[in-house]
């Protein structure tokens, strides 16, 4: 494959000014592949990121976002033994230092060095140019192969399912025939969903405010769905368990009422995830979780490998795409594929850029 | 031993009316054994329960509180095969029903049927009667031999000892090496500073506000004391951990302040053990659980049997006690313990009533 | 429901002497229900008592063997309630004292007063009396309600799964996408096949001799056989994971050959539950389990209520049972069923006794 | 500091063939620094491999062995910004590719490309050169900075502890308050009893079959010791635990009889830790490891970062190194010191070798 020298990408000049323009296509380096990107879906964070920045982020005029995303190996760097052109690949982003305490210990994704790319950490999309762009570089740790079973398309949503596990595997995993309420039927609830079914739980009821989103969730798997707009959601759960409550409750709305939910829903000695994206304190009954011997747990993206597990999960058809992916755009069109996602246009749940 | 018919018990008549008055000793029943109370300390929900009673609790003129005890056995009931009169046994409060899931799984603590006596749950001093008082029966699945290395004051203080463990363990436990915050100098954060040490902490951080509790901590094991009034606790952890912050932070002072301090001062994937009552609902940086991959856990009083793992912490010296004995009173001066204990009179950590 | 005084009841009168005979139906006690069985499988360890006795078993010419049975509640003793009359349920044959410390932690199917009547514990068909009888006893600790969905006989293998999957959990649980196998193909096997998929096994690679039992695998889910008769299992793992080997291996065969071949065929920090009944100690590769960082576990019986996680899975159909129930005997007929087991005719896996 | 060009160093020739000789000083690559080395203790596989080489060493006539080293930072090489000349520091000898499954999740010890230098994984003393040398590179990931507390030689046993400790916690920690059965009284042996301790064991039992080495057991902190040349060892910790057997056992001593007692002395849903190098297959009471629910697990040398956990213990004297620190040679008298170790000359427990 003989590669050109420039390349379309969307650049970030300034907090929301976005422009899709030719740069120079990046040359990997030791143990890095040059991916040719075939798709990188919208996440909740990239609307933030366009309007705000993000720390140690890239100088404006240089950054390049986007972090979801998948494509073919167009070149590899050097010392990689594992990877050649051509083979279909899909990204997580974050690539931790390797040498602080947590990274040795596989905690990568609250490397101590976030952001020192002098120290070797690198977060894809974050601190270091993405997705949105017609080729990015990647580290070898960061990459994980699929096969032509699942679309570039459907790749995009390995990380979206993998920080569902991973919250689910740090606050204790989910055990056959348990109950299991996912709180909020966006991407990484839609996916909690279907994991939760995956890990063989009994009963998975989804609580939501959208019906739409709500009938994506019956579609995935879901066994009940809750509308909390129309319903008590505590009183629900308390009716569907006999007083008892959930065994574990995955928390992915990111709102504070669903944060401070989460907790009234779980049983005694239960467990609760979160994963939202929480941009407020939020007030919990922590007498609950003391009286009542809760476990919770942050789950911080989709560490210790997860996408390994997610791979065979989607190739095989347990864990389902095509109900999530409802819109697709151009790389030009990026930016209406930003107010697409925004503004939820056409129900849009994840929105994926095609470069 | 020739068993008196009468005994005198502090019984609660009314809410704030706790008299001392002449009752019948009770009868063990089934796997059950009369104890002779030696010592009942006060815990932090006695004066609670004096002020508002408890829920489930026996009816007020019947009501005899008290649940840190210890005595030597005056009687066994039918069906005792491991046990007999004149042991020296120490009780821990709760003693599940024995079927429901969470019993059946060892969360006794949290057995579904709290308070309904009919399926065989009892709360010593809580939905049943309990130590104040020179006898008392209780559960042989309640109580824990001790060698005459400890005196009955020390063996009240196993049930506080197992609280702070049974959090820590809740929350994943304490490796080698550790360093470790533990908020609230009250007598089990002065466990946890101990508890940590014992696990293999390498180093104890003790935050509070009273010089004479943290003084306290230092006797007992703290390698480090912050006085949270004079110093800001999460910059003091910080310049202490060149910014990484505490590997397990146990938070045991109740309030609102130290709950959402507990989060401020743990590190990336570290752990966090709630051990307090919260008598308010707390407000949490959840932002913080979820970006630093937090775990959190309440630990529901002294489950799993932990009292059998402090028993030889205790009788080999590893666990100290008399440093929280601060105070004594006869069970006819119990009201006057009371306010003692409530006020803190004279520095009270840990009062003692002796029947 | 009006009872009878008498019933039949199969009564081992001396080693290899079973009888069909006439027996008072028994009274329950307290928290115990009168069972009218109306299935009862044969377990491996049925013809090994038949031929030897149990150590504690109850008197010959008073044993009733059976431990793998389901039926309907005809009657319930005193301080039962949360079971009434015509309920059907399934028995899990292990009832630990509830008081040592085994059995406070959960870990009741190690009772630490095994076979101690005086103490409480109970092994239905084992050292008290079971379910080849019309009606049977058990305490409720070990009964599981289940829906109309389930046949009583399907009831009868919720045992048989529970074994698989506390083995399973005590060897760290499988987690999604992992690479499997499982060793022999028997009724324990072929519900660890099935166990590893409902947890989200990305590939089951079953290993056994016997082409119909292997047969058998692939219809209840496994994506591979192995007949190690005809391949060496060590090579094809080896290719099957390019030299990596399976993250968990699922020893059921309980020999000498299969238990050795377990350590072969795991890879390095990966995982062994050994859920077999092994008759002669086993000669293993100890220097492969440390260089290998290996974890090993033994699973005893289906212990921390596991059963109340396998009735969800097999009323919604993720666990399939018409595979494995090949033969049907009345009580009548018993020792004609145990012939049929022991010999295996008609490739016979499970055969169960409906009194 | 200005470095020298050549150095004296141990460098294996042939089969049985060590010699001291001049080599060049090796430089640091990046993320490598460059040690002074001034203290390498002698390890069992040592003599083994200077016996019989090891698979993947360097050629005969290069390839200089030593693993359990520590020293001064003579020099750092590119991308080092944690370190720099002058600190002291101990090494541990795994340094996994980093990018294989195991590595990224943390099990480094357990790397999928070990002995493969072109994909980064370094085996110090094995794969590549070691530190019997004046000098010696290391990577930064293998490092732990230790304080003027403790001497190099003390600092060479941390790998020692490391050993014992990750075997630990592979096997699912102590608890505090158990009763914890070391076999094997050497190095390791007498690091594990000491980790027990600090993890909080209530009771530790050493067992072994010279007295010198088990009155060295006490000196460090068992609490009794057996010696099963004398008695059995099984009845003696029946007799110790009221027939109950112990929590945990830890099994150092690599002998055939060693792994199989480790089976025997262990409590029902207890655990096992191996540690030991077992040269010959080991026969196991598996059907009591399945009957009892007993976990084993075996530990690949000190993985998960535990030097970490373990230099604050040495620091502060909860771990004593002084009694197994018997005997020191010069570099120049390595196999006089070779000899001593191996035949155990004057008792000799852990041979220090100091360039």
């Amino acid at each position: 494959m003989s590669l050109p020298k420039r390349m379309r990408a969307a650049v970030l000049y300034d907090y929301n000014d976005l422009r899709v323009v030719d740069r120079d296509v990046p040359a990997p380096g030791e143990q890095e592949v040059l991916i040719q990107v075939k798709a990188c879906a919208i996440c909740g964070s990239d609307p933030k990121i366009v309007a705000h920045g993000w720390p140690s982020c890239p100088p404006m005029g240089e950054y390049i976002p986007g972090h979801e995303f998948s494509g073919v190996i167009a070149a590899v760097g050097s010392g990689v033994t594992g990877y050649r052109a051509g083979e279909r690949v899909a990204v997580e982003p974050h690539k931790g230092c390797g040498h602080c305490i947590n990274c040795i210990r596989g905690l990568y994704t609250t490397c101590l060095n976030y952001g020192k790319l002098e120290e070797g950490h690198r977060h894809y999309g974050f601190t270091v140019n993405g997705g949105y762009a017609e080729y990015a570089v990647c580290h070898i740790n960061c990459i994980h192969k699929f096969s032509e079973t699942l679309s570039y398309e459907d790749a995009t949503l390995l990380t979206t399912a993998g920080t569902a596990l991973y919250g689910i595997q740090r606050a204790g995993g989910i055990w056959p025939g348990e109950t299991v309420v996912v709180i909020g039927p966006g991407p990484i609830g839609l996916m909690a969903v279907q994991l939760a079914k995956v890990l063989g739980a009994g009963r998975v009821i989804l609580v939501g405010t959208r019906e739409s989103r709500l009938a994506t969730g019956k579609e995935v798997g879901a066994d009940i769905t809750v509308n909390s707009r129309e319903t008590d959601a505590v009183q629900a759960i308390s009716e569907l368990t006999g007083g008892v409550m959930a065994d574990m409750v995955v928390e992915t709305s990111g709102s504070t009422g669903g944060g401070a939910q989460a907790v009234e829903l779980v049983k005694k000695s239960g467990r609760v995830a979160f994963v939202g994206i929480y941009s407020e304190p939020v007030t919990l009954n922590l007498n609950k979780v003391v009286q009542w011997n809760v476990q919770l747990a942050g789950g911080k993206a989709e560490g210790e490998d997860v996408l390994d597990r997610i791979v065979p999960l989607m190739e095989s058809g347990r864990i389902k795409t095509k109900p999530l992916l409802t819109h697709e755009f151009s790389l030009e069109q990026i930016n209406e594929g930003m107010n697409t996602y925004i503004n939820r246009v056409g129900n849009a749940l994840k929105v994926v850029i095609k470069p």
